[in-house]
């Protein structure tokens, strides 16, 4: 069922003992929201805790590491920024059909969830923003930090075309409340681990172009890794490198699995929907950002892509 | 004679024939203000027209190309972000001593107009903003775009630690105004051309770390221009890769001139002032980003360079 932000904060008003499920591979958005919510339930009184289903990288450890810790038996579950319940991942077989609340900001959402609070805001955490405000929560320096995190990186730090003036005045109101934007930017966007250094280096080598340049595809090997001391973790800000060089309206990063299948990331501009392409493929996503399974290796994706991207461009 | 927003609109209101200068060099910031200013100004029924020592890089054409070109005799001259005389490069012999109107962020003015209005915001373009709201002169899709375009090209997209929450409410209120943010944030950020591409690979190829891995060094030399097709003005965006790698404290782009003589920038985190950094080679700038002219070859400016970086670091 359909709610508002006004239906949601009263739903969460009346329960207790709430789980919150952020999404496999967590990036900024869901662990922002995650811990961003968790924070001002417990500031209204309530017990509340964050899981997910991977290990979290440490850059985002100031999200939590200063949080009370509360076991209890949930009473409630709440699931941030996941769009289908397969992106549970490992929590998937447990919660999948338990989800009680849903508050997400993908198009493509499924519904899976008892109540969907859904809203095509650039960064999911804008509408917990509203949510909080509407619980009448205290939003502290470190809520602020959560969920200015998790627009910043959900917006590539509000360059993309879906920030609104509603996200750029939220980020506002959070930075009066607070949120270090000038560190938490800095972790985000302006610092690469000498790993990451090299490894980019050796994907930005391996990129090449197709479909007459309107294409770029960068592929991330085992090998890489190997060889630069590297990690999936440490990928995800190559997705962008590849939609960056001048004509290029499709950028592919794939990324081999240690058992040699791949996953696909699309970067797109206005020309083509990345979350159809994807969907070609299994996956989904944005318009503009999006990603898919392959279950073959680096060169076999790599042909499949490249031919699926000429009929997207025709 | 230092002003306030109000005395400086109040003085536009009482001039006409106005020549607007920018800095040689021209950034996005110092255009932003420029035909930001000129495009108010002209709303209110005055002539005015902007000037640059340089030529103007391409990206920036939609400043400008739609503007009414004005013929005059200049009756008052506005100088904009631009902090020191010799930062107006060829215009200086005709105008350095005729300015009457300075607007600059820097906290290193040196006061040489006859008016200042200095706020130390993150970008000029945010006080320009100011002054055409005190003018009551009408912000139209086209001036939004011109201050949108300061804004964000001199935060980097707002990275770095010098926005505040009023220059994301600005922001916010120019996106309102219509200002096209995606597509300006695409052309800035997300847009390299095949011959910056190749020669950022150059480039960071050529990057080296000194001082225990705290100053990061890269020199952009004629014969990489030769290389790639690539030429100065696209050296703007290598800046702040040299910083962006961990533990970097000091990041040194450094540029060849076509005579063996260099231009050195400075990005810097907050343990190092990279204005003094750059002073103590008869340079100037902000906190974290300065820059400084060499009269030497890249080799020696390196030697030179580390040794002061030593000094700072300590």
């Amino acid at each position: 069922m359909r709610i508002d932000v006004k239906k949601c904060a009263a739903i969460l008003k009346e329960q207790d003992n709430i789980l919150i499920l952020t999404h496999a591979h967590p990036d900024g958005d869901t662990l922002g929201c995650g811990f961003g919510l968790c924070r001002a339930l417990i500031k209204t009184g309530k017990k509340a805790r964050v899981i997910n289903a991977d290990d979290i990288p440490k850059k985002y450890n100031y999200l939590f590491e200063d949080m009370p810790q509360y076991d209890f038996k949930e009473n409630y579950i709440v699931a941030v920024d996941i769009a289908t319940e397969n992106l549970l991942g490992a929590l998937a077989d447990t919660y999948a059909s338990k989800i009680n609340l849903c508050i997400d900001h993908h198009g493509t959402n499924t519904e899976y969830a008892e109540y969907l609070l859904l809203e095509e805001t650039a960064a999911a955490c804008e509408i917990i923003y509203k949510v909080i405000l509407e619980l009448g929560a205290d939003i502290d320096k470190k809520t602020a930090d959560c969920l200015y995190t998790g627009i910043s990186t959900d917006t590539g730090c509000f360059r993309y075309a879906s920030s609104t003036s509603s996200t750029y005045r939220i980020a506002a109101d959070l930075i009066d409340k607070g949120a270090d934007n000038g560190y938490i930017n800095r972790v985000m966007f302006e610092t690469k681990t000498k790993t990451y250094a090299r490894l980019e280096k050796l994907a930005i080598e391996d990129m090449e172009l197709y479909c007459e340049d309107q294409v770029a595809i960068m592929a991330v090997t085992q090998e890489m890794y190997a060889k630069t001391g590297s990690n999936e973790q440490e990928t995800e800000a190559l997705a962008p490198i590849t939609r960056q060089i001048e004509g290029v309206e499709i950028g592919i990063t794939i990324r081999e699995k240690p058992d040699g299948t791949c996953k696909a990331s699309f970067r797109t501009f206005e020309k083509v929907n990345a979350a159809e392409l994807a969907k070609a493929f299994g996956g989904g996503g944005h318009p503009q950002a999006a990603a898919c399974r392959m279950s073959c290796s680096v060169e076999e994706a790599k042909k499949m892509l490249v031919e699926k991207c000429g009929e997207f461009l025709k």
